[in-house]
């Protein structure tokens, strides 16, 4: 397989400029965002607060979050009521909250320049999906399935929360989170960086088995209910369906991303298959 | 293809007794739950709470109801607080919620015997899957792929709840949700009945699009972090993994079943593709 053409950013904002982290601290919570947080390198935190029942269970994590070679988080014993009233109504917090800053943004040139190295790849680009169990669960899936970033709209989209990162179960540190002002052009970027951009629309001819998506890929969904906006359909190269039926065709949108994720990584995997895993 | 065997019950309660609905009435809510309940006719119903808002929105809803052939319920207009206060924390009620008798049981073998006349046909079978929001998820997926059932252990399981017909977002009225008390025998009941039981299975050989399943196949997924219990393993005619990879290799247990259902139906569409579908 050939080396893909090196992108260049052409009227890119300076790449010193993303690496500032904007927003407020928020609390991360449940034993797999936090510890993900705390192995991430680009991820400051502030605050480890924990339950005498969760620094039982998972002594490794905080001994880890100790030994941060990022600086540690200041570690403070709480109860759980305690704990719970700093959260969510219903947050699954397992005993464990990290007050941590948003993480430093990367924008669609730098995930662009990194595809120019790989082979095959894949990319999901959400068109104004605001709901953060499904981003967070849509990230979740594209860390599964080896894709390179989610991109998203900066507005009607879900932020950054502790209730997307649980979701994510750790995803969010692994995967790229691009917000983007104007979707229409991140889309005609990442055509020029050699991606094929595919919309999911339920009322196109083709079915996702049928598209050849053996090549670098990028999977463009919609919010449930309105899907693709008209200018975000215009930008893709093609649109194809799922292979729904019924009174209730439609998936959730996160299903709709695992569905389509796995397709890609079906066709990659048969177009080359894996080499034997290099060890250690 | 052939007629399968037709499968006959021989152990079982009799039919009749699982006409009868158990458990306490429980409030349904959000539009599509809300409205797919009504139009099902196996479904008894008491009380319509609905905002002036929703009212004003969804007349033809209320409309729906009140001229249900099954019995209308009563129809009651409430203030959203009065209405929150009745529903889960945090519930998206959109101003409507249904005071409803769960659905009657179906058991296990009316869904064998249903099978008999069918051609391909997909079952899921959950091991201890206990989120209502997956659950319901898991049933939307089934609604939108074509799956005959999906069968749950009535012990370590999601119970029939507003929140799970939320998430499944009016499929609960349209795919059977099974409980039964032994799941290895469950399996057995429905390899008798000619299916393909396939567990999923990190740890398996088998990539799930290497595995045949253009015939009768059952999906058999287990809780996240548990994976399948060893029973229903050894119950499996065979285990298949997705082809996901990384140090985040586990899907959520919804986007899991909808990878599979998908795969499941990619497959049969392949070995008998579709008719010109009949009209009216």
């Amino acid at each position: 397989m050939g080396k893909g053409k090196q992108f260049r950013r052409s009227s890119a904002p300076p790449a010193a400029a993303d690496s500032t982290a904007l927003g407020s601290p928020y609390w991360l919570f449940g034993v797999h965002p936090v510890e993900a947080a705390l192995r991430n390198p680009r991820r400051r935190t502030h605050r480890l607060l924990h339950t005498a029942e969760a620094a039982a269970h998972h002594a490794g994590l905080l001994q880890l979050a100790k030994t941060r070679p990022e600086g540690a988080p200041r570690l403070e014993p709480v109860d759980r009521d305690a704990l719970a009233r700093l959260l969510p109504p219903g947050a699954v917090h397992q005993g464990l909250a990290l007050l941590a800053e948003p993480l430093p943004a990367v924008d669609i040139y730098e995930v662009c320049d990194g595809l120019a190295e790989a082979g095959p790849a894949g990319l999901l680009v959400l068109d104004q999906v605001t709901d953060p169990h499904n981003v967070g669960a849509i990230l979740r899936s594209a860390a599964a399935f080896g894709a390179r970033a989610v991109i998203c709209t900066e507005r009607h989209a879900a932020a950054e929360t502790g209730t997307l990162a649980k979701a994510a179960s750790g995803a969010l540190e692994l995967v790229p989170l691009v917000a983007v002002t104007n979707l229409a052009r991140a889309l005609e970027t990442i055509k020029e960086a050699g991606v094929w951009c595919v919309g999911l629309a339920a009322e196109a001819d083709q079915a996702i088995a049928d598209a050849d998506l053996a090549a670098r890929t990028a999977i463009v969904l919609g919010a449930e209910g309105g899907g693709l906006r008209r200018l975000t359909r215009e930008h893709c190269d093609l649109l194809v369906r799922l292979p729904t039926a019924g009174a209730l065709a439609h998936l959730n949108v996160s299903n709709a991303a695992a569905v389509a994720l796995y397709e890609l990584a079906r066709q990659q995997r048969a177009a080359s298959p894996p080499l034997h895993p290099s060890t250690g």
